[in-house]
């Protein structure tokens, strides 16, 4: 079996801890992993690594691997240059699946659910390979506990004999209204629609190709240069054009191939700062506190703070989250409006909708500390062995202070190693280098000075991650 | 006429734009000047600043005069070594004006008052001094404008003939409930007791004489050694041992040479967060918003950022206070309850609820911007032609780097000039000084490195302030 994660997302909805280059999937707000960590760990028994593939944008790539740490063997990566819906990003994983491994089952997961029972999951994924195989198009479907109208439903048809908690599929069902899905939770025929699917390689791309031609031609151009030097070319020429369409609509809700696994396996999507209560458990007074968190009488509140005083005075039903930049205080029942908020920041200079003030790298990570006029402080992690570009800035000059750690420095034509309570400077225009070269992670604290100081103020010449005309660092 | 302003308080009821050294009275959020500023301004054309004193504690005066910029001719400070309630502050107070002036009247103000009609107030002033003068121990009375249950209330007696608005006084009554306030705002005879007073500096002397000896026993030993070498000495050692009670409970409700002035002069205490719905215009949707902020539908809400993002959706009746290191999120109605937050704060680790981040002293401020281990980042502003003192660290090394105007370094036997864009490094244990001979402010970055951080690791050995044995700076 093949695995296919899904790993996109907009980074709206759990602003301002999640960011457009942070997103949900990344969060550790759930448990111990983050929701893409656990993605990974509840498959692994199953789907060998390098079997794995994650379907995400460029822009969130470099968080990812943070976290995944993956290998030459896995798990790999595929590219979307832009989100254009589940339909085509499935396509896109099933064309290069089927250049490399011909045919076989694919499971599509959600980098971002929560699910309770990952045994259970296993085991419903386990009977929807054997279905799979079949040439079934097979929906996992999760049994309701509360009449929720924020997921779809899949009324189940007739069970198959033999498989137990499997069926065919009477319809889909868009998310309902409050009356509707109390009656859904009481027939007990419909199930939660989670958008896991198991399905082959070649069953999928014969559906897209039936129901979607124009998609399947797309796919074609890009899977004729697989492989070719003109792969990242074509992708990125062919990949917008193709339609934006969920697969739900493009060929589910057409197919006749249809099975649905009925499980009770406490699966949630997590759509808002108010569904964590569906998740995690609250204290005695129904509050969900994390941090740095004072609280006076407070109650059924969710309060995440981090180093940052967070002081709550009879609070109800209500959600505050502090970020080093940013802070929301949000009314439960208006948790879906924070999109909003992420909408209006967008409109604004700054870079709150975007990134966190800690932002990571290939190489370690960087915190803005401070930003003034014609000055900006960093702090600036380097990890053992890692070293930034070579590279130069025609408008500001840096003042270096190690803090910890051992730091070689290539300015100009010196190389030389500084230590903690050390410090040095790069003039503007001048090649430089900043390298740790030992096995501890190392700190510095930076000063930049100049009257324009962007990230995009970087000439690169020789970069280990491939960035000679990307990114700062 | 004299004035007394009393300018202590704790710092707790707006926390955490209050803190213990930055209390009410400095605020800003309540107009364009602060109120000890507006108590001043209003004032000044009555009583000049020579005959102005602010009876306060040695740590928040430093934030009072970076307000008030005092001169040689005043307004001039009276230091209470510690807290020990008005009757001893204002007989403090008198006891200093009688030592100067022997005797005339004076008017005792809070320095956290608010008044919206400042020429009514002058105008009470002045009835009150014509009052005073013929022996009466004067009280302002200000109209209710509802039924307040967080104000004491004054009940007046006879009219004075000839003195429109002036009476004897029936009763001094304690905060009320709701019902008897509603009362009191129906009979019209009840006024909210503004702790604004007139007397002659013999009349309340000779009155706390008769009350309460003890205090006027204390208050004699000190006013022998004022303008002595021993007069610090003494006040640090009698103060402590004033009877702390207040100038209501110890004089005027046993006194009968009381009077009263009606006034409808716009006086409020401003005694909370929810208090600032009465003195603040609020929108259409009845909010109170300030810096930085993202409302999505909030009502009747306050909302106070600086330059973080705030995003607020859906609040209702909250009070949200964001500062760099703290933010306090309130429903309006447990405004009383913030103090609980302070005193929580105070059995932790942190500085929260004593200072800000940034911290004013006589030559300018310092703002942290970040602490980890092993070293601390400090922003400095240095005012021009002002310098710190002489200085040595025991446990730590500096690293200077200017980002705006120039600095005068002293390190060891070295004295050189630093430029915006230059460093320079102070070795642990090398005397050193920072000195802004510029008529620009000069701005630093200060890295602290070593293993004690703690501000007081430092020997002063000359001081332009008199802190050769005293705080940072």
């Amino acid at each position: 079996m093949y695995g296919v994660i899904l790993a996109g997302g907009s980074g709206t909805r759990f602003w301002p801890l999640s960011r457009e280059e942070y997103p949900k999937q990344l969060l550790k707000i759930f448990g111990n992993q983050s929701l893409i960590q656990a993605t990974l760990s509840r498959i692994a028994d199953l789907i060998p690594s390098n079997q794995t593939y994650i379907a995400t944008n460029p822009s969130q790539a470099e968080q990812i691997k943070f976290q995944l740490k993956p290998s030459r063997e896995g798990p790999h990566f595929i590219y979307e240059p832009m989100g254009r819906n589940t339909a085509a990003a499935i396509g896109l994983a099933a064309t290069y699946l089927r250049k490399r491994f011909q045919d076989g089952v694919m499971a599509v997961l959600s980098a971002d659910h929560f699910i309770r029972e990952p045994q259970v999951f296993i085991e419903a994924l386990r009977l929807g390979e054997s279905l799979a195989d079949e040439g079934y198009l097979v929906t996992l479907g999760a049994k309701p506990t509360r009449p929720e109208t924020g997921y779809g439903y899949i009324q189940k048809g007739k069970p198959f004999p033999n498989q137990p908690g499997a069926s065919t599929v009477q319809r889909f069902v868009e998310k309902p209204n409050r009356e509707t899905a109390e009656q859904y939770l009481k027939r007990e025929d419909h199930f939660w629609n989670t958008g896991i699917f198991l399905w082959k390689i070649s069953t999928i791309l014969a559906e897209i190709k039936q129901f979607v031609p124009e998609l399947s031609e797309g796919l074609k151009e890009i899977e004729q240069k697989i492989g070719t030097a003109e792969e990242a070319e074509a992708l990125a020429r062919v990949y917008p054009t193709l339609p934006s369409i969920s697969i739900d609509y493009a060929v589910l809700e057409k197919s006749d191939r249809l099975a649905v696994i009925s499980t009770d396996m406490g699966w949630e999507d997590v759509g808002s700062w108010s569904a964590l209560d569906e998740v995690i458990e609250r204290d005695e007074n129904g509050n969900i506190l994390t941090g740095n968190v004072v609280n006076i009488g407070s109650s059924n509140s969710i309060i995440y703070g981090q180093k940052r005083v967070v002081a709550v005075v009879g609070l109800k039903d209500i959600v505050v989250a502090d970020t080093e930049d940013a802070t929301l205080i949000c009314s439960k029942d208006k948790a879906q409006e924070v999109k909003k908020v992420v909408e209006a920041l967008k409109g604004r200079n700054g870079d709150e909708h975007r990134v966190h003030r800690t932002v990571i790298r290939a190489w370690g990570s960087y915190t803005v500390l401070e930003e003034g006029r014609d000055y900006k402080i960093k702090r600036i992690l380097v990890n053992p062995r890692a070293r930034l570009s070579l590279q130069m800035h025609h408008k500001r000059s840096e003042h270096w202070v190690v803090v910890a750690g051992t730091a070689r420095v290539t300015c100009g034509e010196s190389v030389y190693t500084i230590q903690a309570n050390q410090s040095t400077f790069v003039p503007m225009g001048v090649k430089h280098r900043l390298e740790n070269p030992g096995d501890e992670p190392l700190q510095i604290i930076e000063v930049q000075s100049g009257n324009y100081l962007g990230e995009d103020d970087i000439v690169r010449y020789q970069d280990d991650y491939g960035r000679v005309e990307a990114k700062k660092g």
